[in-house]
């Protein structure tokens, strides 16, 4: 077999690369999975995964100090990013900045697929508390979008 | 405006991302764009471009010592990667190690489009010499791929 390619399957999955749980933690999410296309090296300290929510899913709402570079590959769906409920779709680019509360959601009917660049060194997501989620349900939008 | 999201225009073109010219400094290629995606920071000092060959285009021949996670985006192709030569589509991810000699071309008729993901901070591409060329030639299949 190439060790240069790995090839995609179809229906976003690839040869030599595994479907795995979204989270392990315990966070709260729905119908999301989680791949690794790029695990991250010395010399190219980042990782590029591939998150898929399935349709009426949602991923954890959260923050933390690290950012996302995110682009949409498959499907669409709504994203929190702080204030903005943005509606996504294939090729979006979606900037997530440090400390930031956001959740993806498949509100369309469909997969929400989407490719996510992080740092491999990290910090760890931080869960909204009691008076985080007062604070986000301030705003009514926010309040009806998030999941939690 | 949003600045959350760097909304796809259609075409594999966005709204907040100018098409760039693939090189400035005299490589040989032929009929390729550069996009930046994704700039780099900081806290994720790597960059994601979008590199797209036009039908009968290529990349230019070279190598270095970063590496590239490349992910297909639009289209299919052929690429040289060290001793080997694959055909690429859709959602392939492509690994190009250190020092390896490596070329895109758009060899079906079609665009052929790819994301690609660097460390900021990179060594310059080095093009093949006379000796490198008649290296590579010695295999007949890198001979008639290889254009420079």
């Amino acid at each position: 077999m190439s060790t240069a390619i790995n090839r995609h399957k179809g229906n976003f999955t690839w040869e030599r690369t595994e479907v795995l749980k979204y989270k392990e933690d315990g966070s709260p999410f729905k119908d999301v999975t989680r791949q690794i296309l790029f695990e991250g090296r010395p010399d190219l300290p980042c990782q590029l995964r591939y998150f898929e929510v399935s349709p009426g899913g949602h991923s954890t709402l959260e923050r933390h100090e690290h950012v996302h570079a995110v682009m949409v590959a498959r499907g669409s769906g709504k994203v929190l990013v702080g204030e903005e409920i943005v509606e996504a779709g294939p090729q979006d680019v979606i900037h997530v900045p440090p400390d930031t509360w956001h959740q993806f959601r498949a509100v369309n009917g469909e997969p929400f697929g989407f490719l996510c660049l992080v740092n491999c060194e990290r910090d760890r997501p931080q869960l909204p508390n009691d008076t985080h989620l007062a604070e986000l349900r301030r705003n009514p939008r926010i309040k009806d979008f998030i999941r939690v």
